[in-house]
């Protein structure tokens, strides 16, 4: 038996605003505590963690463990289809997973299972040295706002500030912002700034994010729901320049 | 003396979101009593009538039948330039139709008349056995639910609910609609998506639509205007596989 | 040392709405007294002056004239990053002006100076017969309405009425709207509508404008502050039509 019924499911929507962007494929789990997905792209430059315990659901049964293999980009498109008002239900069967949308009517939408072999990945542990907090939405802000300079940023931490830096040929641009954390190091690393955009789409999954940095060591963006239900977690592999 | 005003023209403009996506060049045709429109598309698949009652308009003189040839999507461009505080007026002059929008100043635009003959053709009578009714942004919306699966749904009706049935290589979806009608029978039939889509970029003409099918047979969708002033109505020719 | 700070950034960003799309280059000057722009389009068609008094600045420190020369499309840009609760700092270092937003974090965009000469242009003196004032986003809108017919117009003012008028193969477009002004002639002149939708822009620096025509003469169209602290004035050439 697997079901699943849950009526926030505009956090799991905007989860997949950015694990559409960056995986095709995805391998959906479940088993009797936690649905949860761990992805590595095709260039194996980011890997992606999201948890979202029992609890988060309003109904939550699964029996034995699943694993659903799932076209993304279909997956959200089926997440998107919900109103405000619908509850959404999750359900398997031998061909797919339903995506039920009880409301006015009943929306029953089954996605066909993909053929495909792969091992869950296990995401490598980093612990990076510097912990920030900072709102979502202000960092999604922040790195769009690098776009129009270059494709790469550098982040870095010291006692009192995190900023961003970058530039590009119409000039510089450097963003300070006060962390108020208790760090007592400078480190400094530099990030693609397409793949930090594609990360901050789920930027409304939680209002705050930790960002973790290191020197010249990945990145750890993690957004852990408020009520304690569940996380999404980005890996991000840092940009060595050869030169320059 | 031809003169019609009219300060709901969004209900208008509503009926030409479809309109001017179906047909290229119309007739709208007026006589004493009634505004009206009656067209066939090219692929002789889908036919629409609009009827707009003397009573729909605050001022409406006709004093001898007329006919206005229109490209389509150049009067909906003139429909959609009218603010809602605006008053339409729409007269005639040798050349072409003036549709006159009075609000701050006073904004003229005439179309000239397009040159092509033209037989009002007459709407097939169609009864068919099921009658539902149903909001008509639900209506679209579910339609556009399906559009991610295929080009074609079905419909079917029975004694408890209206079904939409499609799918395709990525899965199927399967909407349920309580509709609450004293039906005894069984009926199906299966439409184009596009085509559904085009008819229903008219939802906002009325909250409320009907849905008339049968087995194999033509669907009629019927807006009525809620005061009773007119009508717009699609009858489209049923989907019919050759083969599976 | 040269230091402007505003919190009123809408107002600057709507100039450079219309402003990036008129001119590539810009050179934006200031003095003791004054934040300025002069520019004359590359077809010599189009004539724009900006200024912005002391005033309109919360600080405004500008010790030796300056002369900063920007891309005005990476300047606009630039401006838009500007949240409506941010602070704007403009100051200058050897290499390009500094915005600076001041918000929750502190962001500091440098854009490097462009290297070109550049003689401030002079505008040319027009003294048209007739002016009169309208909301500036409804002569935004006349002119929009006027674009699906042609890429011209004619404004024409006589003691009552100012109009606007066009056609083309569609038909006839013509806008009357009384001005309320105290005029005795009748002048009428042809301008783009291209250039015109580019001039209104900026429709939202000023609610009202004013519009000066004469016969077959510039264009003069200015929007003042409504503070009396600065503002944005086009020249625009008539279209003068060889035949017919």
């Amino acid at each position: 038996m697997f079901k699943l019924e849950l009526t926030d499911h505009k956090t799991l929507k905007s989860a997949f605003e950015s694990i559409h962007k960056i995986v095709d494929e995805i391998v959906l789990s479940a088993d009797s505590e936690t649905l949860y997905l761990r992805a590595l792209t095709r260039d194996h430059i980011m890997f992606v963690t999201m948890e979202l315990n029992k609890t988060f659901f309003d109904e939550y049964q699964c029996d034995e463990p699943e694993q659903m293999f799932l076209d993304a980009n279909e997956f959200y498109k089926m997440l998107k289809k919900a109103k405000s008002d619908d509850i959404l239900e999750l359900t398997i069967n031998e061909s797919g997973v339903n995506i039920i949308l009880k409301g006015k009517g009943t929306r029953r939408f089954n996605l066909t299972f993909l053929d495909f072999s792969y091992d869950n990945p296990v995401p490598p542990k980093i612990e990076c040295p510097c912990n920030i907090r900072i709102s979502s939405s202000l960092l999604k802000e922040y790195i769009d706002n690098m776009s129009d300079f270059s494709d790469r940023l550098i982040f870095q931490v010291d006692q009192d500030y995190f900023k961003i830096l970058t530039d590009g040929q119409i000039g510089t641009a450097e963003i300070e912002y006060m962390h108020g954390e208790n760090i007592n190091e400078s480190v400094s690393s530099q990030f693609s700034i397409p793949k930090l955009q594609d990360m901050l789409k789920s930027s409304k999954f939680s209002e705050e994010c930790q960002v973790n940095i290191g020197n010249d060591m990945p990145l750890v963006l993690r957004l852990d729901l408020v009520t304690g239900d569940g996380y999404l977690e980005y890996l991000l592999a840092p940009r060595i320049d050869e030169s320059n």
